[in-house]
């Protein structure tokens, strides 16, 4: 079959290849793939900053993808033959708090992922595809919409009319937009461009902020509140961002940090971080429970993920540049284009 | 001002009265009132089989209203002149679980109700009323719509995606399927009617269950969940019901019980209840800071409240008979009419 | 090895047999099984009244075992020959909710149990042996200390303070003051005799009742309870039981059905449950991460579970003659008696 | 009545005076206050560094009392004459997430404390003092004790079994060890002292740290809990502290962020926080509800307040100097020495 392999750091040892169809354990199924999405998490796996200790070369690249059942293990009882499923990436995480090994076993980098004509996946690692989505849609959740889930309904127990701060446009914070306005909360957008903020309220956002014209956003978040603050911000800026986060929340609001797109670290200030009784979480996706109720519930909800372009196959060195660039939405490969 | 108040049991009893208005104290806030609703429980209360004990004849009645502040008290802060607001009815029950005497302040009963020109209440007993709707609208919150909200959210910690099954279409049912499918909920409704099944799919329902045609309704939920159950149960019919239940549910799921239309005695089934691992809650209403959460929800959430017949104030005995009656949606009282 | 099978219904089909040692999987431990306790459960099975369809003739029986880890597949990470380990009785359900079909397999009944000399477990069915337990004591808690713990722990969140009503002096009834009071509960416990009732004193019990001369026990509750109620209620009787409990527990208290010694069948009265706010779980043992909590906070606690008996391997029939008369405390079978 | 005024920043402005006898409202209490306790917060209000803008001179400081009611307001039914009763910091505080104003109202602060002869307390910001304390005892517990529990029971949902670390002697750090173990987890203590570790051993604490000589405490953390990290940090220190915290954190893991010795300021290392999925909560001491929980549960666990020195009424500037030195154990005030 043909894949991309990663034979090591850098997008040049990307390569496409010729292998032999994987086999599968009695546990476990074959996929035929139809697409696959970046994350930023992906391009940080070819560039050597996310987890480098932990892999070894070659492997199959690419967390999040989206199939057809083709063949099921011995063992198997949920899927048969036909299935359309989607993958979830912490392969072993199945509920509750991971267990020593459980963050281990991760699609795309310490086990074979989906840019590939056909993957195996633990039966427990696989969710059914929800109904109304297509292939090329579903292979947007796994992590940028599902952490999104993860966040505000695992760790926030999020209700409706609760108000979520949404940081930004890019993968994960469109979905914030989309999965937070479907659960009935109200939605503060933020954003540099004003063309971007009136896409975010077509997708949900309530209220937009500019940031680059009110580089005090959290005064605006407070204002825009009358005063009350965000319960819930979706964090993925980092850095500077965190201090003005908290100035922006509510009385026991949660911040939780995603991504960190400015700076690595953050100057937390301790004091201001009492006063609010803020709370914030290290999010790293999540386990299948949850991924199993999160598709389950896009049935009900009325979300159309928003992909910016989709590559064929054989430019997914293209679809890696364009990730590493940003894009509004989600940039998918389709196998069948 | 002109009111109504009961004298005695029997709707003979309640007469249309010309009393002084109300005196506020500090922390209160006198309402001109523009609507109020009716539930069960005010027509259980006439009749002397809700907490009649508990009662001082005569008293106003009636425990959800809406309406304009028109004068607040010296230490009010919340509210001003002119706010539009909904009333809660268990005044002094503001959060967690209700204290000793918590649950034996009650509007319409214990405490005069709205079913007069003009109502006192404490400022922590009352709630903005949601933009978005009416008075006439608002004033069908505070029990029937909200004990469903209480129950879902509070004791259930609903999530988008699990699966709901409202029993009937009284009013409270009929929160329950908006409410549920509002909240990303798989709603299952039960009816004798086709004609009101049609109606319920138009509300929200995902799918519908004639009893009449299947007296094993509980077999139904099954199939129609795949062999799951369902993870939530408004339960108002009481009796038999329960035990089929406990048979419709999922592994850990909720009954809510909110009424018992049939009978007060439930003969349940340990055996299954165990083997189920199902939770049983009794339900009687809720507390004043998940009211807020819900009316504030209400902004965001697209539901209409379904209004059976308004009636105007000198026909509030006529309300009073409709509602004993049985409605599909709410038996509404305009003052202005 | 040396086994005793259950070859059909009724405890003159409990036979000892010589049998090959089983053999282990990947994931699979063999056990050197030296110590096993009786259960109410082991009884009922014996006389085909718990769960009859499920089981196929003959099996091993008995779920609650200790012992030493003999052999460990290729795939086991977590246990060593050498380690001490107890039994987890739904060998499947690891966490959260159970899914379709974890609940069907159970040691002693649809999975071999441990009522001979060598037992396989599943790596995650399995629990180490508490340091400062031995293996006779460890035995006793997979199903009668366990339930408790998953009760209070996981489905009540107990915290220190809160007032635990215990019924009787069974198995699950002694754990339950013991668990309780350790975790800084006040505990009142119910029985028929004084004598037992100093016992339950002995045990931590901080109050207690004589439902002999107070027949009206839960009336005492309240009295001893300043009018509060209890938090939390073990509920082991059913029948008429479980409407005195509702009466005696506080505001959204918590009653956990384990048994029903008196009777399957319980009526009750939904006006109480709902004035009450009560909560009625059904109780089913628990999950494999709650286990293994619970046998790690033992090496924190300070907990000495009461034996009543202990039995050879030879005298295994004799055991559940005295299991099923009842005991104060648990029956044990000491392999190496 | 004598009392102490502060009459502007700075110890020398503290000054005993002769005041009237403050008067009570419908909803109030008179207390005659017999013991105060200091804390870290007390001193920084003198000395002008916490919430400096909210004050307005003169004031009675101190927030944490204990005496007996003299006199009760008209509609106080809870307390009665002669009750022993202990003060509850934030005055308006009762229960939930705080609403706008309610961390405004704080004894010692912008409401008199109990620096004097007499103090009034609101109905519901007052508790009984647990049977088995002295008044000596039971005020040290409002702020210092008080918000070790708010944070492991409410934020943190402790479990007996649970590992926590404690940082350091000071009074927070000993009610942190002594509540911990008296809750059944496992507490691992860190000083720079041997002496004091023998201490923190005798309180509770199953294993200590030297973070002298192991100043990569972190480390050791991992290694005394097999690799497995602490479920909960009473993170006292700040500044560098917290990335070491996270470190030493179990997944999802909770570090409670209660002071900040060092440094006010934390640079947290967002990729060690999400890849532990670390929670890091501000804690500002906490509701009245909950201290009622927390000293209803004292009558229960057998915990003995660590009192280093007690001062006289007069003494009141030498305890605030000893409180600024530092201690082990609590600074009191006996009114009766």
């Amino acid at each position: 079959m043909k894949a991309w392999r990663l034979e090591n750091f850098g997008l040049d040892n990307l390569k496409q290849v010729e292998v032999e169809k994987p086999k599968i354990e009695a546990n476990q199924i074959l996929i035929k793939v139809n697409s696959v999405s970046l994350n930023y998490r992906d391009t940080a796996i070819v560039d050597g900053v996310y987890t480098p200790d932990l892999l070894e070369f070659p492997f199959i690249p690419v967390s999040d993808a989206s199939g057809e059942v083709v063949e099921v293990g011995s063992d198997v009882s949920k899927f048969k033959k036909g299935d359309r499923v989607t993958s979830h990436m912490f392969t072993k995480w199945l509920e509750g708090k991971p267990k020593s090994d459980e963050q281990l076993h991760a699609l795309g980098a310490t086990v074979d992922g989906g840019l590939s004509e056909y993957m195996v996946l633990n039966e427990d690692a696989t969710v059914f595809t929800p109904d109304i989505l297509s292939d090329i849609q579903a292979s947007t959740l796994p992590v940028a919409a599902f952490v999104v889930w993860f966040s505000l309904v695992e760790y926030g127990s999020i209700k409706a009319g609760d108000r979520v701060l949404v940081q930004g446009t890019g993968g994960v914070s469109i979905f914030a937009i989309q999965i937070a306005s479907a659960l009935g909360a109200e939605v503060i957008a933020t954003s540099s461009s004003d063309e971007k903020l009136e896409k975010a309220k077509a997708l949900g956002a309530s209220k937009v902020i500019n940031y680059k014209t009110h580089p005090d956003w959290e005064n605006e978040v407070q204002k825009l509140t009358n005063g009350n603050g965000v319960e819930h911000i979706v964090e993925v800026v980092g850095g500077s961002s965190i201090a003005k986060s908290i100035e922006a929340l509510a009385y026991q609001g949660n911040i939780y940090v995603i991504g960190f797109l400015e700076n690595m670290v953050a100057e937390v200030n301790l004091f201001s971080l009492l006063a609010k009784q803020a709370k914030i979480h290290g999010v790293n996706v999540g386990h299948h429970r949850a991924f199993e109720d999160f598709t389950r519930a896009l049935d009900q909800l009325n979300i159309e993920p928003v992909i910016d372009t989709i590559y064929s196959f054989d430019q997914a060195k293209e679809a890696y540049k364009h990730q590493a660039k940003g894009a509004f939405g989600k940039i998918v490969v389709d196998f069948n284009k």
